[in-house]
């Protein structure tokens, strides 16, 4: 079995490149569907909103299907675990945060059993409530769906 | 005060792309230090030695002092919750894990008194013990040192 | 949407229900594929490994595709975080277990869209190395399949 | 050593069975204190002190003893880690929730020393927003008392 | 209700002062029962065995009462908790390690109804595989017994 | 390489020693930077807030710097995790708290490259809602800086 497209490779550089940047790449988002959107909140309740609104806007997930809600719930779950370096629960008292997110839809493996898969991926900085005393951060998340 | 040099986000290229999409960043590796290697297993133990010795035998972090493996420990733990997605106390019970890694000193600040940090990425697959049988995991971890 | 057939709670009673108390649930039993097991250790892996291999053996999933054993997969260690209470990576300093698992799997909703989903249950005894020693333990993971 | 009132499992049955299957166990719910409850928000402060204000109003345990207080709450504590599978610092995150909840307080053991044992178990369903996005969840915590 | 007997503090003293500090202090050791000893690896399994041993041995638990196991247990895991900060399934990976420990019984309230509670404190150092690259850790766990 | 100012025991001793316990060990308190205060709140935020705050006003860190603000911080992080036996993310669960605090800056290690290291010691009370329904709890934290 091999694994034809790399969703979560996919997923990081959305998150992580620039415009500049995204364009070297660009035949990688070829077979793939993909959102991206930003958060500028650590409460984790909001982060979760904002990648499930867009997810839902941008066609990735269907609305109305619950399994589809739950794979991308988990996948958000566990890229979070990145981001918070597994204090997601002390989400909340990290502060200024400035994130990127990219969720990518796809097959990532040769054998049509497999089915679809979805990737989340968070990039950005993370730090005290003074602009500018922050690191990056980073996490990625992925599920069958 | 300005993030000028994003130590994160190169060791995150340096772990995920192939040599030919490298060479679209290679200005990026300019400024900085960094070394990289392969980690076969999921026994955790076996992980953090393979990235300690790799970033000792390169030179990246002095094998003398005791507070540049400390803060180097810290970021391969951060970057292995990501990778395990929080449970990195359950790392051995993931099977088969192909991960490469980079390790990446230098200053991200534009300010002198930040001096240096150091960030480390994994990228690789994780899974079931049937080869295929796995997907992409993703960490970053960053420390002062 | 109404959830049509609880298999949550069927687990339960397949993992902790002797056979005269399940008698009296046999309408539950319908409609559903499920198989049980025995773990005697509380080495996580072998605990997994056991319930992978129930679970192929008796055509609850597919051995050959990945999706299915990641869904479960999941759905065991979300069982085995109510065994341990969170602790799941302490898992191998506790010591003598006794545990009964059911595998479940079956439509729950009454929406034909949202397919077929996969509930774990452990139900057993966990305490310290002398026989006797020890108290009742419980988990439920459940996912989309 | 024998187990002779298997405290867990009854409150795991008072949580789950509905008023006619719980009626097929009353010979169970003899010779234990208990009582049940329901907690409709996720707010994990508020299911807290909704469990033990019931064990309280119900004389499972007594209001000025310090020790049955830290017992139920620690009982409580890891019930919730079955609801939440380990992220309970997450429990704020999950939106709709209905659980019901038993408490039962009883001496499972045979030997008279080992005394009172205090169990909490949780049943109801967790999800999205949306009400029927949601699958089940279960919780069983055991303390000495 | 007053706490008259601090016995998480006197634990801590007992693990951390030397022979002459702890003269000092003498007079916080009456109204107690306690013992101390050495574990000189971060195997849990084993750390927990040295403080049960040691428990048992000085008659600070009753070695055929599951409850009394089950109070100091708990203790052990809660003090772990402080020692490995979070990441006590990650123990094994933590290398080094040299840890005093002393575990307290008595009774902390003037309150006759709250009865006994134990105390287990460690204190040492945790570290790299090299001797001297190591730092300090402390830990303190109380419970009901 | 020997360990020569522990300043992890000097914090314990500062955070949990009353006025005139201290006074016999003011020889312990040369050579080293600290201050003291106090929590008297679990919402994780202020007590790390007011642990920043004591240690910016006193001079310990410099506010400019923002590598010593994120080597407080995990420090001040590690300690809670004793404070709230690796339930952080559960800190606004666990109710009346009166935590005094203690940090201390130093150089632990006879070798001058090891450079200067930051400690800090949580020690108080932690419980029900009913002031003395509670018992103590420490945490202790260790960084390079």
């Amino acid at each position: 079995m091999t694994q034809t497209v790399k969703i979560g490779k996919v997923a990081m550089l959305l998150a992580s490149l620039d415009e500049e940047e995204k364009s070297l790449f660009s035949g990688s988002f070829e077979n793939i569907k993909y959102c991206q959107g930003k958060a500028g909140s650590m409460d984790v309740q909001k982060v979760i909103a904002a990648v499930e609104t867009a997810a839902k806007r941008n066609g990735i997930i269907s609305e109305q299907v619950y399994r589809e809600t739950h794979a991308l719930y988990h996948a958000i779950l566990e890229s979070l675990q990145g981001v918070t370096r597994g204090h997601i629960g002390v989400g909340n008292m990290m502060r200024t945060v400035g994130l990127r997110f990219a969720v990518v839809r796809g097959r990532p493996y040769e054998r049509e059993d497999e089915g679809e898969w979805i990737a989340v991926a968070f990039y950005g900085t993370i730090g005290a409530p003074v602009k500018g005393l922050e690191h990056e951060t980073f996490g990625l998340g992925i599920n069958h769906i």
